[in-house]
């Protein structure tokens, strides 16, 4: 599920479930072990994608077929995950290889900084469109990267934009032609801090990035519980039904 | 003072008091209820006003006659209304139809969404100019659209900007050319935001706008009192006077 | 070391120690002396510089020659100066009128409106660089001027930007073409601010700055040791004697 791929100092942990990188709750669980791996053993990180699409987002097929207690353990380990990469000791770029919707969007809001491939990719959280609720953490800190404006706007209307307006937008940093010039950018952006006197580097970080530490403690059993009523809502159900029936007749 | 129409599920609430929809206490009661009214009954509301003029804000000529308990009571009423548009339970969108400064553009800020007739209309927070002090919770909200830096600029110079400006500096998020087209705009707007699944919807926004009820829990009696005591300052009753004469001289 | 220069209401405070403005603890006490002064008897203050150079940033040929107690004493006061400029009662614009890196650049972020000489001049937080690292209160004030997002990218990498690119992120709000004429332009928008109703500009000014008291307030004791201890660390003292061999090489 995961490929590990060493660039001197730099750690690629590049995404590899096919079809689409759907997160259930096994890649999810591997990419948090991952990431804890690398802060001891590398100096930055690249998370990256498949050739087209960076990650589908929440595997629905699969979540859909657990009972509360599995949607509640899922949830909980996808947070970890989420605050495993804001928390980062190490720097984490994201090469946005692809499509990133939703889940796939959230993972790189937390990195330091994202490269996106140009061309007709989506981005951005739509779970307003399939009847989720994105907890305050989340859409904290969309708004930090796009402004609250932008952030409350999309957030509820729930849309996806292209790459070129995740660039203007701030959503994405940098725009990159091709799959393997896009994690080589990623990678590059990673050598340059590398490059720096690193206790100040790694000390300038650490404040820049300090609010997620209670960003994340303020996301409680209660945030969790919540979201496990909505997975369960006749309104979610719904959509999410209506969404699994529209993924199998592509299959 | 005020017009009904019902596009469907939304509610468009029309400020028809001529010549400029000034603000007084009366229009500012009325406008509150209906939006409580709305908030019961519609899906959305739309905020409209007359053809050139949303609204020229504060009635200053009515206002000017009113004692400190009078400037008391409207001060807190115009609080009122806007906390009730700030935290309405359904998508506020205003369809700023023309000129809208000081109090006009104050309930702006307040709505989800924005979209100003193009032309030359000015918005703005104006006040240091008529001789007001912008409390922190509507001094916040401006920088929630705009950013603290040009916040801060706007707010201390009292600038007042025309519609171009207003889209380029996020004041407000659409223009539109007409008075119908306008408010048509903002019409479409809230009927994109009820094709969504709605339970969803309504919560990511309610997740994006919490803030609003801190905010408005911070105005404090001590703030209305420092509003009064600044009203009846030589300096605000001299800059007053001199406009309330210059807007008789209008007439 | 500060030349006094008033223009009518306005105190033009100019630094003037040849050759870089490099700010030692003689100068840093005579500058938050000086503003403090002019709060007394001035409308508003311009900072400027030198032709080409504003400021160099902290005097390191000289802070090197210090014990841990001259640099915890020297770090309090130009703390006790950035906290003067950011609370200030009167309005303080600065005149960029060419080079203002880290230190030089710090001043400015303080003030509430910056106008730099357009040309080949560079300005920004490069503290990573020469291996030191930003207290928050340094980083929220940056953040609020570009946004977080950008912000966090120039704190962590230590870029300097030129002028073009100081506007276009919001770092800078005006460029103005030559020396004279930059600091023209910071009077003149002094002089405006001072033909508005006084106690509202002032008042709206106060809100809008209120934010500083808090965040001063939070840079303690315990974040003057942590820099004391990050400044005769073996990385930052290796990075300083090469900038010190290189600065006495240039003489």
């Amino acid at each position: 599920m995961l490929e590990i791929i060493n660039h001197g100092e730099i750690r690629e942990i590049r995404l590899a479930r096919p079809p689409v990188n759907a997160l259930n709750t096994e890649l999810v669980e591997l990419l948090t072990k991952s990431l804890r791996e690398a802060a001891t053993d590398s100096g930055a990180v690249v998370l990256s994608g498949r050739e087209h699409v960076f990650s589908a987002g929440l595997d629905v097929v699969e979540l859909m077929q657990l009972d509360r207690e599995g949607i509640r353990n899922f949830w909980g380990k996808f947070f970890d995950l989420l605050e495993t990469v804001a928390r980062s000791p190490i720097p984490v770029a994201a090469a946005i290889t692809g499509h990133s919707p939703a889940g796939g969007a959230v993972i790189c809001l937390m990195c330091d900084y994202r490269v996106m491939s140009s061309g007709d990719y989506r981005i951005g959280l739509n779970e307003t469109r399939v009847g989720l609720i994105i907890p305050p953490v989340l859409q904290n800190a969309m708004a930090r990267l796009v402004g609250p404006r932008v952030a409350e706007h999309m957030l509820v209307d729930g849309t996806l934009i292209d790459s070129e307006e995740a660039l203007k937008t701030g959503f994405v940093d940098a725009l990159e032609s091709g799959y393997q010039a896009t994690i080589q950018h990623a990678v590059q952006w990673c050598e340059e801090l590398l490059s720096l006197p690193r206790h100040a580097m790694l000390g300038n970080r650490a404040i820049a990035r300090a609010h997620y530490k209670q960003e994340f403690a303020s996301h409680t059993d209660e945030s969790i519980a919540s979201f496990v009523d909505t997975w369960f809502s006749d309104e979610t159900q719904t959509v999410m039904n209506a969404l699994v029936t529209q993924l199998k007749s592509k299959n």
